[in-house]
């Protein structure tokens, strides 16, 4: 058995510093790297991929809507031509980063409302995977489970990398409780760890209902803007590994 | 004899034009392209990008400080390691639309303030030579001959480019005569390209105060913010291959 | 009979240019002027704002989605709060520049995206007017007779300019044809003129169907990014003062 | 005796936080609000204005150079007339603000780069002192002792605030030991507070050097980056009072 870690990085810019980026390179397996549309900037950029190569760990590109001003996280009505544009654009600066640290980016994850979108929007989805058919059609794509994007992936013969949240509670059928919702988001590590052990080695999660629920899961992404979320990190880390599941990148 | 022409392109940006680049990629050798730091965003990049590789243009990184609202054309007093930063950001993203065109970027100039930086600034000019080793030690540099930007890339063995000025003045030293002065822009296609043809067979132009001045060059710059550029750039073009000048990319 | 007629003006940027605020500001009674977020910036917005003022033109905040890449033309989900706010800065910006100018803003048109929402998006609509509210409740805003905007604003005392096209052609039901559609453009000006003569005397355009159809209008719109759009401007402003109709500032 | 005590404010820019408002608004007689240009945005200038408004503490415009990219710490050699037009955008916008809240901006503080460069450039320092004097010239202006900024605007009777800082060596000269330098900036805030008293009653520092040095102040900076600053800024507040120093606005 064995499962990726992922979370969010380099999302510092400028003078703001946000996450602990050091700390979570020595824990996740694989790093959603910020491409400066939504945060992070060239030295960040820089910094965070140098770390993330020199620990082993695989780097994704963590797109965005051309929107800093609103963290990526506000839907916006762009163009498929325009979006594929702006995907390619920000994979070719975060490869460029990646090359000169010897390494390549291995994988594309939408982030914030484009990830959002990616789970119904066709035309966006589509985009998405044009730019990617274009600049690597070996880079896989990091969705959830029953999204648009993963389906359309699949059809396209673009790898698809399943995507479980670590600190977010489900619904019955297997989606996310929305944020809005008393209890949408977990804090405690030890109650996380075990839920995610029991995802790893039976498929399932517990609802928000009590039932348990089939989730897919070839990666699981432990957010960073959690307040404790280095604490909810290492103890998810230790609980599957203490388990005896192998906790590698995907690839 | 051979020379190459290169000219500014690819600097619309959003609903804003800029230029003719259609008309420009059928006369030019070489196609310097904004990065999206002073000019260009990723649909124009990509589009100037596939128009100048189908028809055998070569394509240079044209970097700029991050400055959109200047156009590139403040100075600004950027510590290296952030200006180095920012020029790979800007290489990778262009040579990512490159790669997918089927070609790679294979030169580096640096645009506007910058580009006049690099004249004396030894620490900006090193912090782009800095990006260059790390990002394609094989990438020639355009700049000014006399520049520490040549002087320096040619102690660290990195290509230079020698660039006159099509459509400007040069004081009898052999630098050019700063645009406040009247009569630093020249105008007439005829002229210009009279000018061009005896510096490329004899090494010489006629400076401001009449005097012949030696000025080196592997290429000449058409400017494509001059009104009648597009006039300019095809009678350069005719004169010198009506002399039995190939112009042709300095690759 | 009267009627004012308004114009996209200051959407110059940075070294880009765009239309001609010169020539449009000797012609429009009433100028939308660019407040920095889809186009203008603070120079184009005081040199703007100085020559509408000159000429006794009224200046309106032309306010936009932050969207500079894609000149506030694409739909964003920005939540009501941040778009009030962001109203709140463009109003204050531009008014700073009206107010050295020795004049003041007199009101408020929402840009592209942003106007189109306005028809339907009650969020949005009531985020925009919140910040009319607080900034001056004076300020009435200019719309489509039918929006969600105007209704909203007269349920809550504040002024409306119900605002027709010159340049586009109408549905039956008094909507605007979609741009998508042949036809839906206009370029004659003659032809533009003497619909707009109908519309200020009759109250009534002929539809695309060749039915007339009412339309409310206290304001005519002639776009500034149509190609000939200073000629249809003067011909519409020549033809109306021609019949008789007084061309003036709905203040 | 008196003496004002201010802090920059309104950093906090789109997800990121910098800084505790909060805290220090509670503490400081006038904040030196961000416009916009080097840090804060709509939302962010709009709660800051509205706390400090309702706290009484007095606003100022934080302006700088365009550049959130660096956070306005980098020197831009920006021409006057933009720089006028800049700083007349952001006092304008965060007017706006003000207005709302009730209140209205009362000085101008340049930041950063800016603020080193009012020092000795009499062209930036002449364009942003031309902005004040048609926005309102009865707006003061916070600059060193001795700088331009502070001479120009005596010479144009514009008026001045002499500014000193509570967290910086000065050397025997008066002037401040540069950042670079070891025990540039001091962290104790009772060794702070100590200095700033005998600065307020004696009108003198002691110098890295140890000798007494008269330093001019209207107003006290407690930088808001510093790791302890909360601390510093109340320690510094309840050493003045209880000293029967009046700690208020320069108003």
């Amino acid at each position: 058995m064995h499962i990726d870690l992922n979370a969010d990085l380099g999302e510092s810019f400028s003078a703001w510093r946000m996450g602990d980026d050091d700390a979570m390179l020595n824990i996740v397996t694989s790093a959603n790297v910020a491409c400066g549309f939504h945060a992070g900037d060239p030295v960040v950029m820089r910094r965070t991929v140098a770390t993330a190569a020199e620990r082993g760990v695989t780097i994704g590109a963590h797109v965005s809507y051309p929107d800093r001003a609103g963290f990526g996280r506000r839907f916006l009505d762009i163009a498929p031509a325009e979006l594929t544009a702006d995907v390619l654009y920000q994979l070719g600066a975060l490869d460029g980063m990646c090359r000169i640290a010897g390494t390549t980016v291995r994988y594309l994850k939408p982030h914030g409302a484009l990830y959002t979108a990616m789970s119904h929007h066709e035309d966006q989805a589509g985009a998405v995977l044009d730019a990617v058919a274009v600049f690597n059609p070996e880079l896989p794509v990091v969705g959830l489970p029953g999204s648009v994007l993963l389906r359309l992936a699949s059809e396209r013969g673009i790898g698809t990398i399943a995507e479980a949240f670590a600190d977010r509670a489900y619904r019955p059928d297997g989606t996310l409780l929305a944020r809005s919702q008393p209890g949408s988001v977990l804090h405690d590590p030890d109650l996380i760890a075990a839920r995610m052990l029991h995802l790893v080695v039976d498929g399932k999660v517990e609802s928000a209902c009590g039932s348990p629920v089939p989730v897919e899961a070839d990666t699981l992404c432990v957010h960073s803007d959690t307040p404790n979320t280095i604490a909810i990190a290492r103890r998810v880390h230790e609980v599957l590994t203490g388990a005896g599941v192998r906790v590698e990148s995907f690839r």
